[in-house]
């Protein structure tokens, strides 16, 4: 199932081969790939050391969100997410706080939430678009770096029999950051404004859904053991 | 050679058909196409009513903004662009200022700016992606509407022999929309944060140039003659 799977995107990415003229838009990625050759996967207990450029990783990092959905007919409705997600974080380009250039891609994102109206809801990383980011350098040497990065998910909603995904990047972004990379950090929010979300099972339709607010925050390193229960 | 270009893209429409399967996003699109059959064509001196739900059409309006680009090593740069931009307007939902839907592409978008230090800057759409919107009702019905649209565009520089595209949307949105389209009105801006730029030449690579803040305005209807020589 998951080789079939695997076979099929390769065949898209074979497709996609012949769209990719120059000037055209690659497909449905936002920004460049970090390779994951090389890079270590951090768990608990790594430390991060403030306003110090680390050397590339692979973060497995708890997460926490509060993300605010409007329903066309049924309304508006908060949801507290909490989980995890594993983000690939490029070597930097120098180890100076205020010139460094960092790329980053979200590899892994899952978390659950539950409504009273709309029952469990569970995200995922859409496997569909590559979620890519950066992280920009501060301006003085204790000052705060930022960091962007759009992301691509799947809300799934199995009691309303919905799943549905964003087409525009939710923007992840957090212009306080102090440390590398940024842990127990509730700082972070998304900009957006009525990002349409559409119905997997009619993706071509009009939105079904709308994202209004995300609130997030990274937390620490979790536990390989941790991460693998958050994979199952 | 506009032939060619057509017949290119209707290939790669082909193409994306194989790519299109339940849940995946498709291809480049951000959102609905608006279809033009049976739009009408809206120039000079057709005059709006404020707080009123109007039939489709397809808006031919004048267009300014100032746009702020972060140039990596480079610096920052703000220009003052004035042009047009037509925008396919489907028909509403209802008529009620309050319950409406509205679906809109920009179906054409010309500006020109110049810098002192970048020379001639020219911003066209990006033909290889669906700049897609929506006109939000008003919660009273002398309240403001909203507008969202997520835009592709390149921007031509031909003195600095560069080309660079945007990848996630420009989002293009107005909370003070007092008329349908809103015309005459300098309200608009767009909600982003270092925006990546990519440079056509090697659309894979890391962003060249960020666009930093975008502030716009919607001038009212121009002429037919004018739109014919913006197309030119």
């Amino acid at each position: 199932m998951s080789e079939n799977r695997e076979l099929g995107s390769q065949f898209r990415d074979f497709l996609r081969g012949f769209l990719e003229v120059p000037g055209q838009q690659a497909g449905a990625d936002w920004g460049p790939r970090v390779g994951l050759t090389g890079l270590k996967e951090n768990y608990a207990p790594h430390k991060v050391k403030p306003y110090t450029v680390t050397p590339g990783g692979i973060d497995n990092l708890g997460l926490h969100s509060t993300d605010v959905f409007t329903i066309p007919g049924k309304g508006e409705f908060s949801v507290d997410f909490s989980g995890y997600f594993r983000v690939a974080r490029d070597n930097p380009t120098t180890t100076d706080w205020t010139t460094f250039q960092i790329f980053v891609n979200i590899v892994d994102l899952r978390l659950k939430g539950n409504h009273k109206d709309l029952g469990e809801i569970s995200v995922s990383l859409n496997p569909d678009v590559l979620s890519s980011g950066q992280i920009f350098p501060a301006t003085a040497p204790q000052g705060s770096a930022k960091c962007r990065i759009a992301t691509g998910v799947v809300f799934d909603l199995p009691q309303a029999r919905l799943s549905v995904f964003n087409k525009e990047p939710i923007l992840l972004m957090n212009e306080n950051v102090t440390s590398i990379p940024p842990v127990d950090d509730p700082n972070g929010h998304a900009l957006l404004f009525m990002l349409p979300l559409f119905d997997r099972a009619h993706p071509s339709g009009k939105a079904v859904a709308y994202l209004t607010s995300l609130r997030y925050g990274a937390d620490n390193y979790i536990t390989e053991a941790e991460a693998k229960s958050f994979q199952r």
